[in-house]
């Protein structure tokens, strides 16, 4: 019934390929399907004016899209003179997605920034960031951990996102582009490792959807998430 | 237990004054407690181009915050050269909303877009923001029935929004802004007259939440909606 | 003869509400027939670097219209990127006409910002800002006055602003939208209450004037002044 | 008593060459003593989309200053990515003023573009760019008659500006730019050689100024007028 | 002598990866040391305004640096609103060399633009994009030949380019980041596979440099090209 | 053969007019042909932060054309919110090629922005801000020699550029406007009085070129370098 032929509950193959490029402190190629996500870590000394020399870190995260990554060519955000609502809004999301999985103490005063750069997209670019992003994090802290810079490990819990959505009155799991374009419900589930929630975003565009199902979507949702943990344990050893 | 004084399940005072502006199609002025949004509805016979000639209507939103609505003045977006990123977040949300619950056929090939400025704020800007909203867009669209341009009621079912969160480890329903400040984890939940679902959007900034604590704020947030849309309904005569 | 039907000399009702928002260290809606604009004041302890550590102070002001205060949409100057050249003329004006009504001495190091929000306009919002922020203005330095911040009075004479201009080849006073639209000649008088001058712009587009006739615009201006003084003054007890 | 040493209602020294670049369709190069203006003039077949089809033409302006036409070096408005707000204040005033002098149907559908750009600045750019700027556009357009595409003339009588102002309590004219740092009060009057006002500037930063004084400084403003108009006359030969 | 350990005349290990995303017309990863670059052809019906209706083709370029590419963290152009100067300098570059290697005329009245987005930077990322950039643009024609929509061949000549430069006073081939730091000269040599010259630049930075020594510099860089074109025809089949 | 009617290796006339504005420390307004171009050289003590406290000098230039010095008009770079692509390359060069003939330790910690603004165009105008500016450069650098505060003479060789081409297959010297729009390849040579090199630039669009033609283009630049550092000298006393 799917357009890509899967069950309503099967994933895409997911791949998570580390130390991708030399100058990141960490980084990772992320692959859901055809959804392709290069993200790098950065850990710098200086944090944001508001928490300067209150000892805590932060996380931030910026995300963007080559201009070829799409069906047709997207115009490049940098030669319009702006990053895009669209865009703006999913980096923020990152960011703070992968905060609520950090102690801010632990990680001590220093900034982390999570660059997530779409190399090819097919739907889920969003959820594959925050993903790969929290790879690419970890593998940064470990650095930090490793040289001694940090001594209590931050990252407690990992930090994974899925898509969910409603596909022809019917809950399905990680939608890809054609999917995502027919689906008149869809959104995006966070969670941690153990399965407690970091962020609820189901829209509904031109439709509206009922308690029950919102329901079945956080089971499917719970699903997925236990799959691309799974994977971010076995790639960083964590 | 709350900053306000309110039981965890207790909105704040809500009114609504309609036909505030000479000008517009359709306007109002919502009061929800100390947050008092200015909404204004424009008619225009044109839309964006890709759904020119398709027949179909659109309903699109703006947003913006005086500069003193707040409690220390904030810069000017105008003159800072851009709207930030939380201004574009706010203002797609709002548009999306609204037109999950317009029939865009019986709206016919026309666009409405719904001014939403905040002249005083106490958190909960942007569930103001479209409850009046879709004030201001049932008295432009009454309007057109009126004339006859729109004969078939386009908007059968009122969109309301209405903030949640966990407080002290409580949940809470409304938040103030001193409340907004201090919970870890708070969202919206924007729903239609019939409690049908539209956006779910629950956050949590360096904190998470259970799958049970869901459930409750989802209880919460249709009490509320309850309550907003028999206002809404009132004030409109709907 | 006016399409408004007042006499050539004649202004249109005038109200002054203080006190509308609750954050604004001072605040006022002005009604000038159909054009409304909240003004509101805001102090701060920082000045612009040219005059830091003279002990003087200053006044500037920011203005604004919101989309649909005009009978077409305009579009939102934040979303364009930046202040059109009338809203950057106007601010400047603004903020010129009221530092000269300013003991900036006794005001000592601190500087107010009038904003200016037209939320209904019908022709003479500059004025009616510079007559409504002069009134927020006042409000603002009682409350620094209360609090022996300020010990002697920097506003010892009020500052107010009036249109006039030539319309079918006669002065009149006050000009509303209708008429500003058809007016060959019209400009701003800003006065204090004691009838000094402290801007005076008359412009033609595609006409010009005699000294006489600039003498009876002069002449209608001052009647005005006094008019919108006494307001001033009864509202805020000067 | 004038840091200039001038007598009180003297004016600097004028001169105007005229046929300074080959591309334009009118130029001239005006000296007021030490501030020189490069005027030239564009005149395009195409007009602004309000009168498009009315068969009337339209005059406009655009001002700049060479970043080193000042004492200290400008930062280059191209490089800072707008103009500022003074540019954009002084571009639409020399547009308005032009176009007061101009009969639009005689000129016929057509815009005539006038740039104004500072070479070296010594006060009252704004006035020589109005001055220099009817020259270029009365050469423009005497292209325009000497080919037939213009048969009726459209500037009758000149436009001209000169700069007034109080300084040490005493009326000057023509303000060089200590003059102008000093003064309480200056602005500008703009008039056409038969000495009818097209516009009237006059600013007090900081203080005001009386009825009376606005009548002296009138008598001033005809008197530079005069001069300047008899030397706009004789290099035009109008 | 070279920081690399290289001989003055050795170039770094070249590879070229085709059809590396699923959605550009034509594309490669290029990888000259650790100089990493994707490069993506996309073909688009529609020309620039200015040769519309000619008949004749087009081939542009535009470049970015992902942000974690560099050593340190370079901030994202799109996030700073503009694309600096050195960026719009290298995209003007490639797209003026790869249009020296087209016939215009064989190619059609179609757009080509090459995006070149570099993942990993060590000096030389402009001459990589640009022989990537021809890999992935012949890669693009040859599924316009193969269709049909170009019946003869427009690219009959490979274009490659590469830096050449004087190091510690003796000239040197393909300079990886640590040499190009320190080189006194240097610059790149864009030529065809028969080694006509399409583009010498060749910038001293506080030094200067010889007739005798451009020579040695040309002799080096033919070298290059050499090497350079093998590979491009061995992985384009060309 | 040349459309100016003159010999393949004849330069247009030029001249080189000093001090031509009173407040820069350095000024000329240079004439090659119908290309004119105003360089002013302003002396700031302080330096980028990149050079802070190395007690090295820097210099560095801006480059703008009058939006009428072109046979149609340009928009403004001002107007438009940006400078061109053109423009940044164009600045740059100009900056690199004149620090290349400074010694920055004989400078001292200042810097010196040369500002090249084109008043009348007509091809070549980068080698004219060049040559101008290096004598603007040398007027301010005699300023601050005269004064003591630089004792040892940072320029001891000239620098000058010139652009040559292939025009109708055979190698011209001086492009002007005609000539540079038909050539299929051109550049620029810039060198010292002592012809060593700075900066060799040769493009072709849409075209390519020999070796040997390469060599003949030198030949030509030569000659010409030689015949402007004569007049840069005469008019320095250098």
């Amino acid at each position: 019934m799917r357009p890509s032929g899967r069950d309503l509950s099967e994933m895409r193959p997911v791949s998570i390929e580390t130390g991708v490029t030399k100058h990141a402190e960490g980084s990772c190629l992320i692959k859901i399907g055809d959804t392709h996500v290069l993200c790098t870590a950065t850990i710098e000394p200086r944090v944001p004016p508001f928490i300067k020399g209150s000892g805590l870190g932060w996380v931030t995260a910026e995300y963007g899209m080559l201009p070829r990554s799409t069906t047709s060519r997207m115009r490049r955000e940098a030669a319009m003179g702006k990053q895009g609502g669209r865009t703006v809004e999913i980096q923020r999301l990152i960011g703070r997605s992968l905060r609520a999985g950090v102690d801010r103490v632990a990680l001590g005063e220093r900034q982390i920034t999570i660059d997530c750069d779409v190399i090819q997209a097919d739907g889920g670019t969003r959820c594959a960031s925050i993903t790969g992003g929290w790879v690419a994090l970890r593998l940064a802290v470990d650095k930090l951990m490793k040289t001694g810079d940090v001594t209590s490990n931050p990252l407690v819990d990992p930090v994974a996102a899925i898509s969910c959505g409603i596909y022809a009155g019917q809950p399905i799991l990680d939608l890809d582009y054609p999917e995502d374009s027919e689906a008149g419900v869809d959104g995006n589930f966070i969670m941690t490792g153990t399965k407690k929630l970091i962020e609820v975003q189901m829209s509904a565009e031109g439709a509206t959807y009922s308690r029950a199902q919102m329901n079945e979507l956080l089971d499917l949702a719970e699903k997925g998430i236990d799959e691309l943990v799974a994977i971010q344990k076995e790639v960083t050893g964590a």
